[in-house]
């Protein structure tokens, strides 16, 4: 009997045309295609931005994976999703299960592949890594995410009180998921002398930018990204000199 | 006259597979590829990396990017290989400048193109993401690189002293051209209860993974990256338990 792989493929931020050639190439030869969404009737961006390159042939199952804190619920998702998986690879299927940006950062991926592991250690695994929504919003704003010997740090969550001391030892700061957070990212940036660009739905046709954060202090959209940069690092001074793709902005 | 676009393409840390769609497409109808090397003589990694989705016509240029610290000859160099790109763009031809990894990550593209904006503000600019090295990293050892709420920091240099204090907010540490740190790191794992593991040249056919930092200790490869964890981190407990991917450790 033989045992079918999964793989955990990163199909980047919004535009089809980041997925890579491996990515490609995975979804053209599978069997099956996993995509979560966030719940009933809900869409599953990483599905659309992938739909170019998966076969009509292929199966597209939509598990639910629930946007929750319970963690007796998510855990429960994790382990419904890999025990499907591990279904179809047993069964000599070869799957995709997709996630949006990289499968190794922020990824329900490394999650499900856990779990996997523990159900179906027979299962053979690869990982697909894919364009990272920050890589996407440093490309499209034209600012250099890190530069030189600048540390970097990635924030997904609520800047801390503590963060304008961190700024100090660490120039450059992405803050994902950074639309509720918009004006006391503003006030950070005063109160250490940095610069900041918000950058939201990169990659998709609605994409935006703005260096005026208060501006969208109001809107609460999921993929908001913010990159910050201490006036005196190098990223900082990179970026104000690149006039030509902040122009827009 | 029409002016020629430059494009910033990144082309991920080795495997050809590892190129975007849009990157192939770029390298496809550009007429110029620009691909630095490290001096006379000395191949460029990233043009062997885009080779296959170069076209035989396509005019192949490597100029001299040495690796250096001092300031003044970098930058002479930054501003020759943005005359060079500008020289194409206003004769009308489109050119794409590759870089290993993406291209806004610790990557010569954010100089030049700061350089162009300067020199000829009338050259359309785009910059291509690419895969960085953590994440193919991250994906070849089976570990994530951060989940769930937990930050990341990414540190190109030599680990400072504080770095002990640091893993006390930051779980998960990227220690970039790690190959002459090793010792120490390894010393740091064992004084933060952290776990690591250290890849070395990955996507090419000579990868390689360790958890056993003191192994490679004697061995100074630039391409050497190590992803640390501490052990009460999510994708610290996540890496221990998915030995699937792990196993050839």
């Amino acid at each position: 009997m033989i045992v079918g792989t999964v793989y955990g493929v990163g199909v980047g931020p919004g535009d089809p045309g980041l997925l890579t050639v491996r990515a490609v190439e995975v979804l053209g030869k599978v069997d099956v295609v996993v995509a979560p969404t966030a719940g009933e009737n809900k869409n599953s961006l990483a599905l659309q931005i992938a739909r170019p390159y998966v076969p009509p042939e292929c199966v597209v199952i939509t598990p639910e994976l629930p946007m929750t804190d319970d963690q007796a619920a998510l855990r429960g998702a994790w382990e419904r999703t890999a025990e499907l998986l591990a279904r179809e690879a047993r069964a000599g299927r070869n799957a995709a299960f997709i996630t949006l940006g990289d499968p190794m950062l922020y990824s329900t991926w490394s999650y499900v592949a856990t779990a996997l592991a523990t159900i179906s250690p027979e299962v053979p695994l690869e990982t697909v890594p894919g364009i990272t929504a920050m890589a996407a919003c440093a490309a499209y704003a034209g600012t250099p995410l890190a530069q030189g010997r600048d540390p970097l740090l990635v924030w997904p969550d609520a800047p801390p009180a503590e963060m304008a001391e961190v700024l100090r030892t660490v120039p450059n700061v992405v803050f994902m998921k950074a639309a509720r957070h918009l004006e006391r990212l503003a006030a950070l940036t005063e109160t250490t002398g940095s610069v900041a660009v918000a950058i939201r739905r990169v990659g998709q046709p609605s994409a935006a930018a703005t260096a005026d954060l208060r501006s969208w202090a109001g809107d609460s959209d999921y993929f908001t990204t913010v990159l910050m940069h201490r006036r005196d690092g190098d990223a900082a001074a990179a970026s104000s000199a690149s006039g030509k793709e902040g122009e827009d902005l």
